[in-house]
Formats: structure tokens, C-alpha cells, sequence
């Protein structure tokens, strides 16, 4: 027997017909008014009721029938799969186009090692790492006998590790006590927990736009609502921020208040002062994600230092700057919030790497990590100049230049379309990231981020040209429109 | 203004009137019919509306305060404290008494070190545990040049390692892939991570009776409804478990096969196919935890191994048998989940741990880890007949004496109550895993958990026994009933 059926179309914006008719049946399935096992409605019957011809529901079911999301029995009709069906984080949003999609890029990135060009990846290329230190380092925790290299670490991570980071806190003026801080796997599992800890599904959490298109991907997974707050040179547009915050009343607003990604910007000590007082006249939270701040050359102002920690929650790492291979993820917190915390993180992960941790240790408290810093920071202050130089000689125009980072925002000429080039440039080896990656409103159709260290190459610059020229495969649907971008990962860390 | 006040008061089966007037508040608070700042009704009002005295109502916004979910302004009354709350998993479920907390255990155990006895704790001693070779193996990848030290893991984890894990996975009769192996920073997070895949809030999800503690406390993290099947010397009582897989339609059984945690028992192939067969017919999947697997003098039956990865998704790890401060885990799942479990991997980790992964490869590749495996099986296998012996002289007795592992469930004589004891030991430096911890039913009362490589130290037997006979601090209460225990971690792996 048939389903009641869905109500009429009344296509959303944005939305193809087949689009509409799918998110019908999709919400009928996720709401269990069509459970598994259900007989769907035949092509005609629903082709019929939605006002919409049958070749559009027989598109809707195939690509249903391709997620894997219904079934068909030949000569019985369509039904609702088994449950056995986990989640499909691509499928919560917009759909994507797989070719533009950062996750896929990321996957090839991360896969296709030396041969690609990366100049929208988030990190630094390999010889730009401490390799042979980090490597006199591990060879040194395996000299000494009792450092626990089987044992699970303690509760909140490393004592003396957490030391070490309430000591570089404080330095950045973030008055956080070791016992404040709470270590993870990584950055980004930080910020997973954090969310977790925060949130509960169907709440709302306020991102730049644009922001860090992981933000999106990570916040997908907590099935939150995300609304954008526009964010330029200057930080967040103060007055939308405060519209945004009075109207959503977000769990809490994330971001980074020093060399933002994608647009590298700082706040002025004003900005994250009219940040805080909105926050808190909002009773808004913050998670500061603070990951690029050992790029900088003097420490900015933050959120956190400003605040002290009472309403911001800090996020931190060595990923970006020390090791992708060895991460550890860096919480600092509030004090009466830190046992709950650690209870969530030991029923979640149990404990975190300890082996990590104490080959960080290491590196930060022998010298070697500033030593190292000092050098990147040159070596990307150099690369940012070439880089800016020559995205301007190919057209593109740099309103804002970071003051430190790997990061420059870059907007394209007139007319050209980010995706479209970058889906161009994919075909020949490299990997872009394109604006709307990182936009919630997709409003940043005519961006790109560069990463500087990754643009030494010159075909980074003679392959983006050509890319712009048009060269290269054609868009797929024969149409420049801008596609929709998925708002996920190209690699970056948290 | 006061707020609609909650319906008189119907106690729930288990609660005291306290709890049952802290219940109303609490669901008010978290289904947002009294919001953040709210007044709470005055204590007189609220005892003659739920029928309750006033001392009641005193104790339970007593109580709510201690909690903070509700804040008092003196003069003024009680308000529903800012949404500013985090998660507190304790006040999930059951409540808790923090002195037999298994995760406040946990943090004693995890931080206490050497000094305390830990015969209810989930490892095996650090002199057990590999440290020298496993030394030896980190200065060796710490001679490569090129090891990639600095470099983000390949999406899935590295190629090598999958590589070789498939192959032991093939020895166990499981047949996965390489590229149905999905890595991630630990077992406890493999768990986790498909708990996310597959779960959504409100679902259900089935455990076996008694069952690792840290199921319940993960469960509870994915705020899912958690049902228990009795499971004893056979594995789970089959008629329950097909009665329970109709009423309650879990997403998955959650289960550990081989060497089940807490009561040492294995399947039998008749079992292993009984249970895919029930699992079949209701549609449930099964998530399998393995991280025992490797204490197994000869390789048993799974349920992995049977149903070929259809129905079932494998999970192991090497915190027991190698490292818990290098650690991974093992995902093996059907191929046509891997893409999208890996687009979740990525969203909420972006990567596991490179370092760990190669070391482990390095470890598991060059023929160590077999000759440590003979070791401790043989130590285990002795240690084991030692305490059995010494626990059954105690007056305990053991029905099933597990074929491997480290765990033994043993029974207290009639009229002893676990929790007691384990408070008892715990003043006096010795942590015990009274048997409630791991129940879901509360039906295990009358157990405790030994870990037999951890029991080497004779005080573990005598200040068993001097708790057995009431020595130590009286129970709190003053009262010998068995006080409620949480469901969470001594700090075992999953």
C-alpha cells in the first residue's frame, strides 16, 4: 500500500525540482513518517500529487537509490532502505559537487603526496618542518628509560607538558592555570569536544563568514543549526554580530581572533573589546580557535586574554607549526568547567596521547621550537611578498595583507568564478581552494585562499592563470554558473 | 513571576522525592519550558503543588545549585542559571556517588601511580608492558629520514598499516581489505566515532549485562537509550536477547565476543551464529569490540569473522597488549561505509595520529610483538590460576574461568554488597571494580572485577578481605545498602 504522499512542491531557493522532490522524501524518511521497509509512492502517483513530471521523480528515486537511501524490487516498486544506513554527513546541507568538494580535495591532497600543487592546502610543505629535529627528539624520548611510554596518560594530559603551555599562555596573555588546560588528540578534536560539551542538537552557533570551512564539516556532525556573521579586514561586522546574536541566540560564536583563516585579519584590542561586551550582553559563549598563533611575530590581542578565560573558552596546537603527525590538542578553560570536561573526554576518547605529548614536551622546553619559529616566520614573511606580488600580476587583488601567517585572501577579477577555476586547475594537478569553501552565504564566489609556503612553484601561478583563462577541462554542466561548494575540508587544522 | 509550577508529584520507580522534584525541574529546564533566567517557583509554592515538604524542595534546589543549574539571588529566590552550562555526564542517568564513581576512580588510578593497588583497573602493569623494545622501535623510526614525522596521515591511516592489519585481521578468519580499515587515534574513539556514524539522539542501543563500564558512559555522550541483555558464561541469554531485539528495535548490539569484558566468557561458533541470525531477522547491526583479541592463546569465533562484515562493524586497538601511550584504533566495516565514515573521521578529527601509527606498524612488522604476545599470555595464564585460588580461599568464587585475559568476574559470598568493599579498599589505596559498575540492571551487586596481572601484590588479598569483613571507613551513610554506582570508567579501553 502507498505512503500518504508529500505535499505539493513548493520548491525551496536554491533547490532544482529534483532537488525538492528528494529533500520530501528525505525529510519523510528522517522524520519516520516513512520508515524503513515503507513502500514508496509509485512514479505517476507522485508525480501527480508534487506537480511535477515523472521524469523528475524518476531522477529523485534514482539518485535516492544511489545514496543508498531507498531500495528498488523489481517489479514491486521503491521502498524506504533498512535502517542499517549510517550517516551521511555530505547529505545534511546543500548538496555537493563531489569535484569541488574540499573534503574530496583534501582526501586527494592528502593522498596524492609531492606530485600535486597545493597552494590552497592549510599547511606547510614538509621542508618547512622541524623533521630532523623532531626526529633528535624522538630519539631522545626513547633513550630514556621510565617515560612511560606504554602507560595511558593522566586524566587531563601531561602535567608537565601543561606547564610548559600555561607558561606560553601567559606569555600571550592568556592567564590560564595548568590545571585550566585539558589536552586532546588534536586541534580539531578539541574543538569536537568542546562542541560536545557545548552543545546540544538543534542549537545554533554563530562562524565567520568566512571562516575556516572545517568549522562547517565538524559543526554538520553536531547537527546545529550555523548562522554567519559577515567578517572582513577588521573582524566581524560589529553591528550584524550583535543583530545576529540577538536574533539566534547562538550557543556560541567561533573563531579566530588572530590570523583569521581565510582572510589572515587580526582584531585591534577595540574589536575584541566590542566582541566581548556583545557576547556577554548576548550571554554568548566563544571558542577563540588560537591554532596559527606561533606564526605571529608579536602576540596580538585575544579574546581570551581579554576576557580571562570566564567566557571564552581557548583552543590551541602544534599542528600547523611543529607536526601534523604528532598532534595534540590544546584546551583552556574556565576552572569549575574543567572536570566536566575530562569526565566527557574520558568517556569519548578515555585519554589522550601521552607519546605525543611528551615529544612536544620535549621540543617546546629544549629551545628548538623557537628557533624554529623564528625561522618560518622569516621564510613566510619572504613567500608572502612573492605570493602577493604575483597573484597581483595575474589579475587578482589582495585588499588585505596579513601581518603574519600562511594565509592571503586573493579576489579575483571581475567575472571569474572560483570554482569553476579551481575545478580546472584540479584537472591538472592543483589543488586550489575556492572562496565559497569557506562561506556560509556562499558569497565569496570570486576569492581564493593562497597558502604562501605552498606557491613557490611558478606553475602554481602559470596553471591558475590558465585556469583562468578558461583552459583546462570544461565545466562540467556546460554552464558557468557558480556551483554549489560544499563548505569542507581541504586539510586545514583547526 | 513564579513559573508555571510542575504537576504534583509522581514518583518514578527508583527516585527519592528529592530526585523526583529535582526530575521536574530539570526536564522544565532542558525542554525550555522554564528558559535561562527564569524565576523557580518559592519553595512553600512548590511543596503544596507537588505535595511534597518543604524540606524536600529545600534539599532539591539544593542540590540543583551544587549542580549550577540554577543559581539563587539572595532576597530574591532561585532562577534557572544562564544557559552558560556545559554537558555534565554525571548528571545523565543515574546519580552518582562520586566516592565509587569508577571515572573518579579512574582519575585516582590514572593519576595515583604507582603507589596504589589497582586490581579493578583495565591495563596491565607497566613492567608487563614492552617498553624496552618499544624504545628501541621509536629511535628507529626516529633515524628515517622521510618517515614523514611532520606530515598529516593518509585519510584512512597509513597504507602499510592497514596493509599489515588486514592480514592479522585474515588470521582471525575476519576478511577485511586494507581499504575497509579505517583508523583513528584510539579504540575508545574508533567506538565513538561510530557511534556518530550510526547513531542519532533517541535511538537505542543495546549492551551486554554486565558490560565494559565506559560503554555506558559513551553511550550516554550520544545522549541514545541503552538496553541490556542478560550475557553470562555463554555469551548473551539468547531468548532475552531476541525479546529485547523486537521491543526495542536497537540501532546496534554493542558487544564484545571474545574475551568479554567484565566476565572473561567467549562464544562459542553455535553462539556467534545464533546471535548474527537474531541480529539478521530484527535488522540491528552489531559493533564488535576486539581489543582483547590479542591475549587469545588461539584464535575463537567472531562475529566479524562469520557475518563477513555485513552486518557487522570490528573494532580493535593495541592499549592492552603494546601501548596505551601510542595508541590507535581499528575500524573494519563493510566498503561501501568507508567513504563516508572517513568524511566523518575528517570532519571531527581531520586525521590520526601518524607517529603512533608508524610506530606500531614498526612494532607489529618486525616480529616483537608476537614474542610479547607469547610472554604475557603465558605470565597471564599464570597469574590467572594464582588469583583464582587465592580469590576462592577469600571465599569468592569464580564460576567461569576465562580461557585468556587478564579478567576475572567473581562472586562475593551471600550478604556482601561490591560497593561497599570497593569503598572500603579505595581509603585504604586499593581500587577495586565493584561489579555494578559494568550493570545496567544494577544486578551485579555481588560481583567484582579482578584483573589478575594486577593482583601479584598480596596486600590486594588481604585488604579484600579486611574490607570483606567491614574493616576500613563505615560507609558514608551509615547504612550497608547498595548504594547506586555509576557506569563509567575505571579506565579500561574499549
Amino acid at each position: 500500500m502507498d505512503q500518504p504522499i508529500p505535499e505539493r512542491l513548493r520548491p525551496e531557493e536554491g533547490l532544482t525540482r529534483v532537488e525538492a522532490v528528494m529533500a520530501a522524501i528525505e525529510a519523510r524518511i528522517s522524520g519516520r513518517a516513512l520508515s524503513p521497509g515503507a513502500k514508496l509512492p509509485s512514479i505517476r502517483g507522485l508525480a501527480e500529487s508534487m506537480g511535477v513530471s515523472k521524469s523528475t521523480v524518476v531522477e529523485a528515486y534514482d539518485r535516492l537509490l544511489a545514496q543508498g537511501s531507498i531500495v528498488s524490487r523489481p517489479g514491486s516498486g521503491f521502498y524506504v532502505a533498512s535502517r542499517a544506513q549510517p550517516l551521511c554527513l555530505a547529505s545534511i546541507g546543500p548538496r555537493l559537487d563531489r569535484e569541488v568538494d574540499p573534503l574530496w580535495i583534501a582526501r586527494q591532497s592528502l593522498e596524492a603526496g609531492a606530485a600535486m600543487l597545493k597552494p590552497g592546502c592549510g599547511w606547510l610543505p614538509p621542508d618547512w618542518m622541524p623533521d630532523a629535529d623532531l626526529r633528535r627528539a624522538l630519539r631522545q624520548v626513547g633513550r630514556e628509560r621510565g617515560s612511560g611510554l606504554t602507560d595511558y596518560d593522566a586524566p587531563q594530559g601531561l602535567p608537565p607538558l601543561r606547564q610548559h603551555l600555561a607558561l606560553r599562555l601567559s606569555e600571550r596573555g592568556i592567564p590560564a592555570h595548568p590545571d585550566q588546560i585539558v589536552l586532546t588528540d588534536s586541534t580539531t578534536q578539541a574543538l569536537d569536544l568542546i562542541g560536545r560539551f557545548l552543545l546540544d542538537p538543534g542549537d545554533t552557533v554563530l562562524v565567520d563568514d568566512p571562516c575556516y570551512f572545517n568549522f562547517h564539516a565538524l559543526l554538520r556532525a553536531h547537527r546545529v543549526k550555523v548562522v554567519g556573521v559577515p567578517f572582513g579586514a577588521g573582524g566581524p561586522d560589529l553591528a550584524a554580530l550583535e543583530q545576529t546574536l540577538a536574533a539566534h541566540r547562538p550557543r556560541f560564536y567561533l573563531t579566530n581572533s588572530g590570523l583569521h583563516n581565510p582572510t589572515g585579519a587580526s582584531l585591534t584590542p577595540a574589536a575584541v573589546h566590542r566582541v566581548l561586551k556583545l557576547a556577554e550582553a548576548h550571554d554568548t559563549l566563544i571558542v577563540e580557535d588560537d591554532v596559527y598563533a606561533d606564526f605571529e611575530t608579536e602576540p596580538g590581542p585575544r579574546l581570551a586574554g581579554f576576557d580571562g578565560l570566564e567566557r571564552v573558552i581557548h583552543i590551541g596546537g602544534f599542528s600547523k607549526t611543529l607536526s601534523a603527525a604528532a598532534r595534540i590538542g590544546v584546551i583552556a578553560l574556565r576552572p569549575d568547567w574543567v572536570e566536566r570536561l575530562v569526565d566527557l573526554k574520558l568517556a569519548v576518547s578515555l585519554s589522550s596521547g601521552r607519546l605525543n605529548a611528551a615529544l612536544i614536551h620535549r621540543f617546546l622546553a629544549d629551545g628548538h621550537y623557537r628557533h624554529h619559529l623564528d625561522a618560518i616566520r622569516a621564510r613566510l614573511a619572504e613567500a608572502r611578498g612573492r605570493a602577493v606580488a604575483r597573484l597581483t600580476e595575474a589579475g587578482l587583488s589582495v585588499p588585505l595583507v596579513p601581518k603574519a601567517g600562511m594565509f592571503v585572501w586573493a579576489k579575483l577579477p571581475e567575472g571569474l568564478d572560483a570554482a569553476a577555476i579551481s575545478r580546472r586547475a584540479l584537472a591538472r594537478g592543483v589543488v586550489l581552494a575556492p572562496g565559497n569553501v569557506f562561506s556560509l552565504s556562499q558569497g565569496a564566489a570570486d576569492h581564493l585562499r593562497f597558502n604562501v609556503a605552498q606557491c613557490a612553484d611558478p606553475r602554481v601561478f602559470s596553471e591558475l592563470e590558465r585556469a583562468m583563462a578558461g583552459g583546462g577541462p570544461a565545466d562540467r554542466n556546460g554552464s558557468s554558473r557558480s556551483a554549489p561548494i560544499s563548505t569542507r575540508g581541504i586539510g586545514d587544522e583547526v
